[in-house]
Order: structure tokens, then sequence, then C-alpha cells
């Protein structure tokens, strides 16, 4: 590990032309925040969906990593975007542990076996065994390094241990997410089994990222918010703080959604972002996080759908009642039928936003 | 409106033998709190379901007062709650407007025609002739009063107005709700004029229910949490109050589930009690609300898959964590799934609770 803290990467270091998102996310004091978009890879650009046309299906496309690496650079190229983020699936964990998923076109994943017991969960790969089957993962970071050829950084990523086993328990998305929620009340102890062997494989997964070529690693716990308090610190962020301690070389951001109740436990991992849903104010996170984190987020996307003034008024507004420390995202991945236009008016606002002097400290 | 005050309802009198939900609503003094399910009507229970197979679809069953007021009575015989609520649904509101749904089994709502522009809201009816449109529901309020004979207080209710501009923009349930929020941002004035229509609409419907002997009224606020807090604040915050103030004479919950952020603005409205989700700790709403309000919930609806020792525990803490001035419930409606055994076990506990003299002011 001492070693990886010197070079963390098996990439041929390249002076990055715009290293604003890296210097933002170490805390230092930085001209405007960065800006980029969760989702900005697919979904939202032609060129994506035109490239996405020559692949039988989703997953097809994201275990190419010439495909998935060119999606990755795509929104840097046409919105001009402070930093990359491989295009793949926080699903793909699941699968290398021996849950396979299927993509079912605008509905979501769907897993035809789930969860449902002990012998289950004994079933499963995990860690390094697991996380060998995710070459072609790291083979798109790599390729997507190359191609990026230091213009921006690379974000790499992976699901939070929880969120993978609501969906490895719930067998795809869910209004109420019960099944999942409720193993935690019938079945504790094999609860955290599971959350242990998806935790083992995440760390090698993002061992295997920071290997090839991420500056920065976000983790996504998309179900945070369906769990009441007393049980995301239970069995969220324990799992949470092994990962981050596992990768101490690698810049880290946690966006757990929905989880505004725990923010002062994610403000104690040793992780240097933390990713804001829509709900939160920028004061109330600030006042739970403390001034040791750098806070990301958090426009509304639907803000995207409204005029130009809304989203350049919505967005300066948003940097300035956040202050330093910022980065600059949505609240949430940006959803597929946002207009083009409305992502650049976002982007470009940042970019042409200055702190002012007194801004800074 | 004053002579409502002193003779709301048009149904004879009863004196209630349990009016420890009322006693409970208008903050006095009691031995335990009382406690009631959202959702309790229906759902869980082997008679509604018996009941429910004479009908061929949800919406007959809804629209039949004799058969609604069956299902609302059930859970006071086979449950012992302590207060019924009427079996009916949020959505017979946008369908007496002209919107209608279908309730698709296993999958919720779907409405065919959706609010897409000026001429579909402005083709909407709404207020006393829209409402004069819900008879039934007026019916089944009657017959569920005359057949708990004062055993328990009888809960009316209607969804907020953004949950019902939600529903009838997005055309059903939906992950994101973006078509409903993005309205907000595109055409915040045509989004006003739908709210004022709903609203209009829901007090007629509601000072109906109360006619027809409600007790309390509940607004669900099933969305809000979908929602930026100053977006809240603007389109759902006044709307909830003119309802609020447009009932004077009647005790009045608003339950905002995941609204967490607007507490203190729902804490301003002229209600008495405040529902609260199982993400919200205790401690929290009561700094945000104040001491002038009662808190309803809220057990994580999951809590009841658990072992009768989980339940108790839960329950127990639950209790003792809101101390008085407070309605016990889930924090969500029950899931249809939960085991009447684990139902039982939490209306039982709180049944046999005893606060602390200690814990009485």
């Amino acid at each position: 590990m001492a070693e990886m803290a010197f070079s963390p990467s098996d990439i041929p270091a390249v002076a990055l032309q715009n290293d604003l998102f890296l210097r933002a996310a170490r805390g230092e004091q930085v001209e405007r925040p960065p800006v980029w978009l969760m989702r900005q890879a697919g979904r939202i650009l032609p060129q994506y969906r035109q490239l996405r046309a020559n692949f039988p299906d989703f997953k097809a496309f994201v275990k190419t990593p010439e495909a998935a690496a060119e999606a990755t650079v795509q929104p840097v190229d046409e919105l001009g975007v402070d930093a990359a983020i491989v295009f793949s699936d926080i699903l793909v964990v699941p699968e290398a542990m021996g849950l396979d998923y299927e993509m079912v076109e605008a509905k979501g994943p769907k897993f035809p076996e789930v969860i449902t017991g002990a012998a289950s969960v004994e079933a499963l790969q995990s860690g390094a065994e697991a996380a060998g089957r995710l070459d072609y993962v790291y083979e798109a970071l790599r390729v997507s390094k190359r191609a990026l050829n230091g213009r921006v950084p690379l974000i790499g990523f992976a699901g939070a241990p929880w969120t993978i086993l609501a969906y490895m328990v719930e067998g795809g998305g869910s209004k109420t997410f019960s099944k999942a929620r409720g193993l935690l009340y019938s079945d504790p102890l094999l609860a955290h089994q599971l959350l242990q062997k998806i935790t083992d494989t995440t760390i090698e997964y993002l061992q295997g990222q920071v290997q090839a070529g991420a500056d920065l690693i976000q983790l996504f716990d998309s179900w945070a918010g369906e769990l009441p308090p007393q049980h995301y610190r239970a069995f969220a962020v324990p799992y949470l703080r092994q990962i981050a301690e596992a990768l101490p070389a690698v810049l880290k951001t946690v966006f757990a959604k929905g989880a505004w109740f725990a923010l002062e436990d994610l403000a104690e991992l040793p992780v240097q972002v933390i990713g804001l849903d829509w709900n939160t104010p920028a004061a109330f996170a600030r006042a739970r996080v403390g001034q040791g984190k750098v806070l990301q987020g958090n426009l509304d996307p639907c803000c995207l759908y409204g005029s130009t003034g809304t989203i350049v008024a919505a967005t300066e507004e948003m940097i300035r009642q956040f202050g330093p420390n910022h980065i600059v995202n949505l609240g949430h991945g940006v959803y597929p039928d946002t207009p083009l236009s409305g992502v650049r008016v976002f982007v470009e606002t940042v970019q042409e936003y200055r702190y002012a002097a007194t801004a800074q400290e």
C-alpha cells in the first residue's frame, strides 16, 4: 500500500491540462468550482446513442472497453466538463460475484436469480476472484485514460455495499425496496455476511480501477435514503469505511442519495468529497459535515428542463450558497430526456463563474 | 363556517367509546399513545381480500360505499387499532376533475390522458362541481360511521395538491417524477393554475368528508420528498395552508413523506398533527416542529418482517424517543406482504404501553 501512495497507477503519468477537479477535491483554493454531471457518459448525447446502436444490448456495450471508453470521453469533447467518469454500471459487481442481471430497455435492471437465504449468499464468489472478472472495466479505464491524454481527470466508481445488496435481494429497482430492507430486520447476520462479501469484492475492484488510472473513486449509495438512520449506521457506514480505508492513496467521494440524516456519520469517513442530492440545502450539509470535506452537487436535474434564464440563475445561486470547497454537479444522474441545450447552459454557467476574492479564505 | 365549528357533521353524535386518538391529536395528556397504520384498511387482512374478490377491479370496490365501509371497519375488528380510516384512494380527486385513471393490479395507477399544457388544465373541472362527483366517498364515510357506532374515531383523507399534480402530469408512479418536477421549472404559472384547481376541489371534497362524519382529516403528500426545498415552499406549502385554513373545525394531519427539509414550514400550518416517515428521527422532528404539534409515526414498515422481539423492542424504543404528544403509526403505508402476526405484535405493544408518570408534563 505504501508503494501505491507514490505510484497508484500502471498508466504512464501525463501532466493534466485541466486539474481543476482534483485541486478542488483536495480542498485547494480554486478560481471557480469544477463541473461534471452524474450519468454524463451516455443517455443525453446523440453521439452516444449513435455508438450504442452498434451493440445488441447495454451489457454488450459495457463489456466492450473501446466503446465504453469512447462514451467516457464524449462528454469531455461535447460538453467541456472538468472530469470524465468511466462508462459502466454498478451492477457489474453482483454479476462478477455470480448473480447475473439483464438490463431491460427503458425499465432498468432485472435479476433472474436473487439472494433468498444463507445458501445463496454462500454460493457467491467474492474478493479478488470476483473482481478478476472485471478486466473489461479496467481496460475501459486504460483506454479512456489514453484517449483523454491528460485533458481532464478520470473518475472510477462502484456501488456502495448497501445499494448492491438492495439489488441482489430485491432483484431490480423497487418502489420500496421492502425485501432488502426487511432482510436487515429478519436476518441481520446474513445481511452482514452479504455486505462483507460485496465489500471484499468492491475493494479489489476499486484497487483495480486505481491501478488502471482512476484519479478519484466515487461510491454511489443510490438507495441510502431508504434506510432508517440506525440501519444506515449499522449496515452501510461500516462497509463504506472499510472501502475508504482500503484505498488510502486515491481521492474518494461518497454520494449517499437521501441520506441527509447520516451526514455526520459520512463526515467521519476518510474521504475527501461528500455528494449531495437536490433536497439537501448547502448550509444544512455544511453545518453537519463541518469544514473538513468538499461538497459536491446538487442542482435539481429537472432545472435543466427550464429556460436559459432559469438555469443560469439557479446554477449561480447554488454556487453562491455552497461557497468554496464545492464541486458542481446535479443532485442526481442527468435524466435521459434532458435537453442538451440545458446541459450546455449549466456547464457554461459554471465555466464562466469566478469566485469573488472575498469568498476565498 | 361558524356553524360547522359546532356541528361539523350531519351524522348524529354518538359518544366515542375510545377517543384516545382524538385526545392525543388535540395534544391532551393521555395514558399511552394511540395507534393506527396507514393503509390498514385493505391489503394485509384476509377479510379484505375475500371481500375484494367480489369486485371486478379496485375502482368498482372503491365506488361501492358498503364495501368500502366494510374494509374501513375491518382493521378495528381484527387489529383493535384506535382509529379507522375510510377505504378510498387519493386519485378519486383527479378522476372527479375529469382525468380518469386505471388501477393496474400489482403495478399501480395509470392515467390514459395526462396534463400536457394549458388546454388540458383549462379543461379540468374543479371546486364543488368536481367534488360533487365524490358522493360515493361521503356515503362510505356515513356507512362506516354508523358501523363503527362510536367505537373509534374515523379519519378522512385526500392527497396533497403537489402529489395529485405529480400523478396528473406524470400519468402514474415514477422513479423520478421528472415530468412533474420539470413543469415547475418549465411552466411555473401553469403549475400554479393546476395546483389551485386541485386545491379548490380538495377543499370542497374534505368539507364533504367532514359533513359525512370524518373526525380528523389527513393530507398525504406522498411525493413531497421529490422536491427541492424552495419548490416545496413555493408549490406545496401555500396550497396545504389554503386547505388547512378552509377546514377550521376539524382536526388535521399533514404527512409529507420525505419532506424533512420542510418541517419548519409545516410547523407553521394550522394543523394539529405532523406525520413523519421512517427516516426522520423523533428528536430532529421535534426540534424543527417545536412543542405546538403532535407528531405521528414512524416505525419502518419493514420492522414488521422481524421477529416478535425485534418488533416489540423497536416499537417501545420509538415511543420512548418521541415522548408525549405522539400518535404511533408506521413511517409509510403498511406493505402488502407484511405478516399479520407482525402487525398484531406492533399494535399490541402500543396497547400495553403506559407512559411513565415522569414522561408526562
